[in-house]
């Protein structure tokens, strides 16, 4: 069945949501999403469910969702997973078409038969469904958190550019958890479990059109309908760059899958395939995915390959040529004979003119405002690898100045690169406060802005 | 010329040091020099020598080297490139034989004949120096440190396993100081520059032999004498793991070498070839090394490579299964039917008793003591990578106790696995104080431990 781009805003804007299975027992499931819901900041109202209590959480309580006299917009099912077909046929009753279902037990342990019967009840009835098995949603913006995670053991990320389609709960929990840590931010967070109803082509279609999405990352295992799949990756990478990563790309991989999500893998060379064809950045592992999109929520935009490293480490200068020259999508920019003689007037006959730029170990904020600013006005260069150990004992904090004012002006992009402990990362902090990108390792970096240039290219040929 | 092994306490324990070109300007590299080994506690006598000054950081200066009464075991030489030689000359006739020259404009800059003539001077007089050009050494234990970077800018880790033989001085610093961060432990740090005289081959021979040192880490550009440093990188493979890094294995970046060390910096087959057969661990990242080390340092030995994954996050087991189904080294390993049947009697049938051992988003401290309990105890498993998420809502504390007891209890290594912000890195750090390692991704877990594991089989055959 192929189906058309789906409006979700319901999921994340609903103006009454109920929380079927709602509890008092702090340890339960349902007890956990109505205080984080409550907590979140949601501004709709809140309706709890549960047979055997009158108020939860200071919420006054129902026995079903059909005991509810007003309408709801969307449900969320914590309920053991022998009554979630009752209670979905009750939302249905009550005339919700939207239900988040959180509860496991499904085609994940074998109950395909149980969870298809779930399945078709919904699909007949026009119903949708995010889940089942899954953590839930959590929308940044709306301030709509419906994970069932305590907060002080899973940091809620503030609103940005980021959106995460998540197959994996706990994946998406670990990750989002430190992606708050590290200060990323992120608008739209799905995990989607089973894909019983909806899936990642719907999830991915709908970040397509999302004003605050700037990119979207993807943790897959399984997908069902390959075509539209794959018809949905080209489309949304010609909006915004998709990230992926696939689960179950080896046999004993996708092995674990199956009792994992109940998904079937399906084969290396076919996703790769896909993932290259449609523009996908495919990644091979979520430490890269949140580096990279990091760099692209920063507004980062990377237009050829070309990059000059400026450094006053000379070993790092190296590390980075070297990386550059093995990369396949960039290489190290050759200045013209007009930058050379004007850098050659403004420094000491110890720096040698090249790329990289050795400001060498008696760098000053002086010499990187000098270096920035040819740099950043020499055609060929397109990025700059802006390489500053700060243990180096000329270096002042000033040049926190220089490399935002640089940022400020131009339109080329500075990617920083610093290592070092206390005293350069508050230095780091300040750069990333003006929205300067800052990474710890070159090699990390120079990983991401290849990936990014990559997936500019291929864009104009999709 | 072939050298045998150079017994080089001298340099790390001397009785008596001299910091010639010692400054009262705060600026200078000749007053951080003498000041940090001051505050780093150095147990022997300091001698400043300045031409015009009585009294430094409240030491008694001299004029000369010459002008000291008393017998000076290591000179350090920070006086500017034109005075070198005839510093040097002075060392000689003070009856020194162990320099290190901070000073840099030798080679590095096209200067070959003056540093030629000075390396001539002190062969010829049997002197031996590190440098030129360099950053000197820091001996966590001997408390010695010529560093040039004062201690705010550059934390000096503590005494520990690790020891890093660094041709560049800036990456020497900015790792350092990284490492001390994240509480990795130093035996000793070199930075050698241009490898005037002493060069990789006598500092890896040295540290081959040095009772502290575990992991020797080396980031080399150039080597003179090839077969020497084969030779070398063979015996000392031997006896301890050593993690390389190679600068200039493209065109561009041996380039770069030659401004930075004045070295050549050879082919890229020959380099990894050496490597690989003399058993050295070859890395692309000083990211990955300093994983490595740490892994090595806490004392981590993985005899085989048949790895058992044991995890809360389904997510997380796939791609831990893909990652090793890929790996060169290791295999998931396979149970054997005793463990299926004593599993599958303490689980719920909702867990899958399979490798890997997927606990569930419900998972307990109880459900990670029983299955850590049975795999440790199992002869088809080599190691253990165990993946604990703390998102998930039903994770407690005492999982530090349990991971700990295991740790104790048995050889069998047990790398871990977190992700996360606040709460998961207070738990992690408590598991790190007991000695064990942890990853905040599987994939660098994974790589380290399949080198680590490639290296072990190696060295049988060395």
């Amino acid at each position: 069945m192929k189906k058309d781009s789906v409006n979700l805003d319901n999921f994340f804007k609903p103006e009454t949501v109920a929380v079927i299975g709602a509890s008092r027992n702090p340890n339960k499931v349902g007890h956990v999403v109505l205080k984080n819901l409550i907590e979140g900041g949601f501004q709709g109202d809140i309706i709890p469910i549960n047979p055997n209590a009158e108020e939860i959480l200071e919420l006054k309580s129902y026995t079903s969702i059909l005991a509810v006299k007003k309408q709801v917009d969307l449900a969320i099912i914590a309920v053991p997973v022998e009554f979630v077909l009752d209670v979905t046929k009750e939302c249905k009753q009550a005339g919700i078409k939207d239900v988040i279902i959180l509860t496991s037990g499904f085609r994940e342990v074998g109950n395909a038969k149980e969870e298809d019967e779930l399945r078709d009840f919904m699909v007949k009835s026009k119903m949708r469904c995010i889940g089942v098995n899954c953590l839930g949603v959590y929308d940044a913006y709306n301030k709509l958190d419906t994970l069932f995670i305590p907060r002080y053991r899973l940091r809620r990320p503030g609103p940005g550019g980021i959106s995460f389609v998540c197959q994996s709960g706990a994946i998406g929990a670990a990750i989002l958890d430190i992606a708050a840590e590290e200060n990323n931010k992120f608008s739209k967070f799905i995990s989607y479990g089973n894909a019983t109803v909806l899936d990642e082509s719907d999830y991915l279609q709908m970040l397509g059109e999302d004003e605050h999405t700037k990119v979207i990352c993807l943790y897959v295992e399984g997908v069902r309908d390959g075509e539209r799949f794959y018809s949905t990756l080209r489309e949304v990478s010609k909006k915004k760059p998709i990230i992926a990563i696939k689960g179950g790309l080896t046999q004993a991989g996708s092995q674990a899958v199956l009792s994992h999500t109940g998904a079937l893998a399906g084969t290396k060379e076919v996703y790769l395939g896909i993932f290259k064809q449609t523009g996908v950045i495919y990644v091979s592992s979520l430490e890269e995915m949140f580096a990279l999109a990091s760099l692209i929520d920063k507004g980062i935009s990377i237009p050829g390959g070309n990059v000059q490293v400026i450094t006053n480490g000379g070993g790092y200068g190296i590390l980075s040529a070297d990386y550059i020259a093995n990369s396949n999508n960039m290489q190290l920019a050759q200045l013209s004979s007009k930058i050379i003689t004007s850098l050659r007037k403004s420094f000491p006959q110890s720096i040698t003119i090249h790329n990289p730029l050795d400001l060498l170990g008696d760098a000053t904020t002086e010499r990187y405002r000098i270096a920035l600013t040819a740099c950043l006005n020499e055609e060929n260069i397109d990025s700059i690898l802006l390489v500053a150990l700060y243990q180096l004992p000329l270096m002042t904090e000033d040049i926190v100045d220089v490399i935002a004012k640089a940022h400020k002006q131009s339109k080329k992009p500075i990617i920083v690169v610093s290592t070092g402990g206390e005293f350069t990362e508050k230095i780091s902090a300040s750069l990333e406060e003006v929205g300067l990108p800052v990474f710890a390792f070159p090699e990390a970096a120079l990983s991401s802005m290849d990936k990014l240039i990559w997936y500019e290219q291929k864009r104009k040929t999709l």
